[in-house]
C-alpha cells in the first residue's frame, strides 16, 4: 500500500522572466514570495492553502504550470501511473537528493512525482503529506 | 475593494485525448470524474481540496494546466492584473454567460479570470469564494 497527494502547483518561469514572474504572481495572488534553499524555487506562501504554489526557474524552458504529485513510494507510484497510461520522461532525478521522476500524461502534459518522505524536504511539507495523503495503491 | 481566489486548476485536454485524460487523472488522483452541465468540463471531485481540479476539452489546443482566478469584480481585477504586468488575450468572453477573461502573465503563461458571483456558477463554488477569497484591491 502506498499514498499520494497532489499538493504543489508549479509555475514554470524561463530564467529571463523569472524575477518578473515571481513578482507578478506574488501580487496577483496576494502572496509573499520566499526564496528557498534550492535557488531555482520561490514559494508563494498562502497562495492556495493548504496546497502550495511555487515558481520554478526552468532555464530555457517554456512558461506554464505543472503538477507535483507527492508519494511515499516513488517506484510504486510511478509504476501505477504507467499502468494508468502515463510515460516516464526522465527518471534520472530519482537518484538525485530531490528524488523525483518526470512523467507525461496520455495527452502529453508533463508532471512530476516526488518522494514526499525525503528528509531534505521541509518538515511542514512532510507533515502535510501525513495529514492529507490518500491510499492509491 | 474587491477580492480574488485562485481556486481552480484546469487540465487542458485536446479533444482527441479528452476521454483518456479524464480517466487517467481520475485514477492518478483517486478522484471521481463528474461531467458538468457545460460539456467541455469534467470535475475531478476531491482531487486537491479545497481547490478544484477540472479537465477542460480545449479542442485542437495543447495539453497543459492553467489557473482560473475567481473574483467578485472582473473589470477591476483584470485592470489590477494588467497594472502588475499581465496582458489581456481575449476579453470577448466577459460578455458570455460564463463571464471570464483570458490573460497572459509576463512570461507568456495563459490563465483565466472568472466572475465568481455569476449566478450560473454552482452554488458550492460561490460559497467557497465567500469563505476563502481575499481582498486584493
Amino acid at each position: 500500500m502506498h499514498r499520494n497527494l497532489l499538493n504543489t502547483f508549479v509555475i514554470d518561469a524561463p530564467s529571463d522572466a523569472r524575477d518578473e514572474t515571481v513578482s507578478f504572481w506574488a501580487g496577483a495572488l496576494g502572496a509573499d514570495a520566499t526564496a528557498t534553499p534550492m535557488p531555482q524555487y520561490h514559494v508563494l506562501a498562502e497562495a492556495a492553502p493548504p496546497n502550495r504554489v511555487v515558481v520554478q526557474d526552468v532555464g530555457s524552458g517554456h512558461a506554464g504550470v505543472h503538477f507535483d504529485i507527492h508519494t511515499d513510494d516513488l517506484e510504486a507510484e510511478v509504476a501505477r501511473l504507467v499502468s494508468l497510461g502515463a510515460e516516464v520522461v526522465d527518471d534520472s532525478w530519482a537518484k538525485h537528493p530531490g528524488q523525483w521522476v518526470i512523467m507525461r500524461d496520455p495527452a502529453g502534459m508533463e508532471f512530476c512525482v516526488v518522494n514526499a518522505l525525503n528528509p531534505l524536504r521541509p518538515q511542514a511539507d512532510r507533515d502535510d503529506f501525513e495529514r492529507r495523503a490518500r491510499v492509491v495503491g
